[in-house]
């Protein structure tokens, strides 16, 4: 696979989303996996999206990552029309706080799956795309594995110095 | 209008969902409203729905019922195909209780709307339609009108045979 | 009907929900729908509610928007006095977000249906009247459909932008 | 005051609300305050409801209880039409458990207050308007104090019979 | 009983609480209801509160008001040493928002009713207590009426500048 | 100290929650901790219930459990009046599954705290006693250790037998 | 890779688990994954837990499913051992009804993701498995391909056998 | 005992959480218990929080105090590898305001009992572990006792001076 072929898509329901899936953009960067970021409405373009889904494997695309807020159809509808892994992160855009997007998101009926991390999780769907891509790709699940290494001594830098 | 002409589509993203909305199919046949009775999964079916929902208003349908519990997607996916008032019945199919189906149905962002009704409120969401149906046709609004004063009169019946 | 005519009524039930119902009003003239605004509140003007919604009908009106926080009686209270369709606004008052107004506004009993939109959704409430005034009302309907299809290319344009 | 004047009216807006609201009347005539039981609907007989509200304080009546279900505007819309004191008890009929009759019952707007009890405390609903009744009538006054001592009794039984 | 002797006890947990207890005092002013103002904590205080909720009734003292935030037990405690309607005013003081203190306040135990108003509803709680008043006394019905119909004409008022 | 002296009292509100505090009752036995079981009201005996809090840590008594469900005020209350530790066990006794005596149980001003384990949690009530005891008992440390390695050895037999 | 080596391991915190989980083996034995089932522990037997998870990579296993209810841990705790994609299953075991499973697993600090899935949402989690499996696995991405078109064409039949 | 021997250990997940935690580091000082803070992750740092938990009894550490927000599963791990008792303190960090630590904190299994208090509880925390060494230690209790008095006549004064 050429280092150019994007193996992530981002995908958000409106373009006003764009700050909260900006960790998700600064983790692929640092992974070094080449990406798209689209604006793609389950309900607005539901045709684009659904023909952007569908052709997303043929374009060698591995993982979906889709952002939505309230009624957050987007990771469903995306899900609908490939059987990529699709990664689901609930924005809290309401005044319910990303409740209604978290389960929106997760409680999808059987038979279409959408991974689902936390309320505004941008920066762990792009680990979690890597983890994926990881499984088959011993290169990338090292660098996952670097990525991890360095929190572990930020985290043990961040407790020396306390005992300081 | 041809009186056989159907005006209402109840849509269920499963068949098992059918015990929930029967309700439903008796309040419009009460109301002599013609119907037709779908199983669409915007999941496992969208292309059948987004069709479906495409040509409802072409067929002359009216109004769109549309069912589901947990992460319901459906009455969103088909407000994304058609301009015709889609009415939301959150269903409780989870140990959520409902209140997935809720969120996931009403929340819906700026520019789709989904008229939303009671948790497991299938006879509602019938009634809804007839009213919306009777906006334009006042023998639609004379049933209904007719129906609620069947209710009044029940609900005044029970008050008085508690006095007794 | 005259073009003059009041089709939609928008009931808030104290002066300073106005702010939050601007939006709806903002899309009732987009799509040069005539409407009224009122202060009628379920419980401190219950007759004159009562009254107003009584006589919708007869002025012509078709839709009803009512919009009102914590224990939201509103679309409730006038839906009691009315066959017309009574969409509802949960608005976010309380310090409990919108989830009081959210289950005061949507759990209705039976016979007695509220269209709920999303909490704070005053602009789907005024676009969800025009779909139900467009199911007898062609060149209503197609404005609906202008208006989607302007958004369409709205998130075209934010998803083409992207991608330069 | 005659010893047979109404002093209570529960009000309940359906007949099938009455099996949850039996220990209302229990208590009631357990101390002996005469009570009227109605069925009376905020929405499907609202000027029935409005009547009896209006002219209770006329009536002799000095407390009203109203218990309903999911969106519960009973007690609200009775609120509108007196000032006697208006205790709700929201009651647990629909798939949310009572959060919804909860929240539609309490978070009353500024001005007209709802003495909301538990869910299903349709006991506690009489006792507390027998403790308002004897804010002004030391002989109610004395029999719920000779209910709770009894009460207090139990208790102390209670835990003297575990000890054995 | 003369006009100089408190009738309404407001009891917060903390002296913070008294900026959102304020309103309350302002309708007993309105209202001319003497009352006082007492700092006692159900968990720092005990003995203190129990003593003055035990001696309530005999210095004259016919409702009282209690107010706190998180597991609000203020209302309950008092409850406990009293027959006195004691009526609940959950605070929102915590990141739950007023959730905890609504079901610690709300959800008594059969026998101990708390009337429980709205989260943050200080206002309403001392309108109803002076409805409680007035059950026995018609010149406080009668001032609850005229304080209701003022906010009925400030209605009307706001309702007809928005028509011009 | 004799192994006779009681060590943990288990109180509850009410006779009818002994069922769900059996287990409490099992891990003391298990351990061999002396324990005394109270029915103790915070609302309905509240001088008992003081008194013996207040007079528990003079008894030899080291740990407090309290179980209640719904506004449950008993932890709390307890905890006004003694300064050993007060563990709380929230029990699921209304329509609210446990949730309202969660957050009446956990959310304990500042000053007060209650060590709340899960709804229905009577065992962990028990053995977090065993652990508080342990502090400075080693020999009931000891026994804590050896519950807890039998614990290990039946998960591992149980993740045995599921290979075979 | 050997047909017989393991590649999906599914972990519960409890033998009495596997009635909930059962629905993912039958999905993983209907796409021919080998897989293993293991009863392991977050808090009872930790040291296996991650033992198992820190050699999960090297023994071929490429997805963990980890099964728990209440305060639900093990996905977490597993994912701190392993970078092979984590995902959750939240089981409804508790009264809360599966609402704590869900928020203990989904709400996951920066760099750990667990990719959650419905409450109860054994069989989901087993087809995520595969998608995920079949990201570098064509001939895995056909099987689920052809488990989705099977369910499409089940629910054309059921549509249709409706219609009739 | 020596004074130096640090008796409560104060563990966080991140480094960040310092600022909700300095009340817990507050009371302790003003209490004269000697306490190490550590920046410890469940997740992050495993091992080194398994292996602090495992050897805190031996050190002389009494009581762990765990804070972290999420999908909080530091207390738990923490429980995992010791008997001594542990505090979960939730924090509120994320869009759902202390919902999800609460849950994660609370509603553990069976055998593995944390002691959780408030949302943001850092001071009773170090209360309630200032409680617990004081079972066994005479002098600890009396100045837990001492905070009390003080904590009630700082109640009594604002009582007294809302008075004047």
């Amino acid at each position: 696979m050429s280092e150019k072929t994007v193996r992530v898509a981002i995908l958000m329901g409106s373009k006003s989303d764009l700050d909260l899936m900006r960790p998700a953009c600064d983790v692929l960067e640092e992974l070094q996996i080449p990406y798209v970021l689209r604006v793609l409405s389950a309900h607005r373009t539901p045709e684009r999206t659904a023909a952007f889904a569908s052709g997303a494997r043929k374009q060698g695309i591995q993982v979906m990552i889709c952002a939505a807020g309230g009624a957050a159809h987007l990771a469903g509808v995306v899900s609908a029309h490939t059987t990529l892994p699709v990664i689901g992160v609930p924005l809290a855009r309401t005044p319910l706080a990303g409740q209604d997007a978290l389960l929106a998101t997760v409680q999808m009926p059987k038979g279409m799956p959408v991974a689902t991390v936390a309320v505004d999780g941008a920066a762990n769907a792009a680990i979690l795309a890597a983890q994926i891509i990881g499984v088959a790709d011993a290169d990338m699940a090292g660098k996952v594995d670097a990525m991890r290494e360095a929190n572990r001594l930020k985290v043990i830098a961040d407790d020396e110095s306390l005992q300081r």
